[in-house]
């Protein structure tokens, strides 16, 4: 289990894929770092998320994103996404991201999900296992 | 209803997110068009993609490609992709691709298609809307 | 030229790389959209987008993204982008965008991005030929 | 360094955004696995491809695809890219790859790549540093 203290670190390479025609990262690139890094936070924390779709029956899609752009990534940079939970509450759950090249702070964003009930293919009060995954 | 002889054509315009940081689209890129210049293709032919998969219950997924990148394509490029059924068996179904940016070719592809049943998670023969479509 | 006092509206198609095992729209899909429409508002009010980079030396790259979810798109959807810029001064610009299916509002968002020097590979003050096409 | 006589081995997890709406992992997706798998390949044998771009002034764009779906990945499997250098000559560049789930094989590709020098913008011979790390 991860220290619940800091800040849940997980390292992704730029792969070629994510630049774009400015020789650097595109900024959808950003999104599928974050959603890693969320998927392994849960993990750390005891929750498989596949299993939490397939078997739970409920998922965790994104209601809301702010980010910013501070500085641009490169391809083949090595970054550190630091992944937090900032709120979670009976029906959301904000993750809060920093992403750092070295010391570098290149990307701060929060990403808000909301929990839905697979079945009935509507919203539905935050599952209590992401709640005590993350008190 | 398109003419039977003649390869469908579908437009694309090359967008930022297709570059990468060599100022060309990416090669993975020509797999979107093409994915939606045969969804294009079928629904000319009266198929709605969408339907066969949710209410026939059967799918196309792509088994096999072969793709030659002749010459690259470029953020804001208007491209032609023409498609044609190259072949039509119980199991399978092959789309042959070229990529035009005016006269140029720039692409030459050929994409083989099974068939699946959703339900059945397996290979089926080839669904007959389909066959009748392109015979 | 496209009327000033309304929203841009570009249309976009779903395609099935866009969705996801959710059976929807991943989250990631929208900025794609958004930024089709952006280079298409452009290209509307007489800016060409690859010669803005290329011939001017200068860039629009994104520096905020602010984006809430308020119901899934579809494979297939036939979904409108309405676009307007929301804010412009010396440095930046702001798009914002609602995107409908029909009269359903599935997405908001608003996108800012800063003007970068291309050659000094740094932010400038905002370029004229924008400031001019939106005032 | 690698070792020369073995397969160099990629692993590689699927994430949500490589899937689509039929539940498994889209064809495209595969592309990204078997790119970063090539980058990997080249930093063992002594290549670090952005300076391969940077400095060098060379590029190895995809000429050529040849891939067989065998049978489909899901999202959150844990994936092994196994690639080889099929081939090498003044020109080209093959890449032979096989990607498995533990023992089951799911996926088989060549890719080829020609060299280009990036300021001529135009083909030219296998830059040596490319052919000696392989021979």
């Amino acid at each position: 289990m991860s220290d619940r203290r800091e800040p849940f670190r997980y390292r992704v390479r730029v792969q070629y894929i994510d630049t774009d025609r400015g020789g650097v990262v595109h900024h959808a690139a950003y999104l599928r770092f974050m959603e890693q890094a969320r998927i392994e936070l849960l993990r750390a924390r005891g929750i498989d998320y596949r299993r939490f779709e397939d078997e739970v029956g409920k998922a965790l899609p994104v209601a809301e994103v702010r980010a910013r752009y501070e500085k641009p990534a490169h391809f083949d940079d090595a970054l550190e996404v630091e992944t937090s939970v900032g709120r979670i509450n009976r029906a959301k759950i904000r993750f809060d991201y920093r992403i750092f090249r070295g010391e570098e702070l290149l990307h701060e964003a929060s990403i808000t999900c909301a929990c839905v009930d697979l079945a009935q293919k509507r919203l539905c009060s935050m599952d209590r296992r992401i709640r005590e995954a993350f008190e």
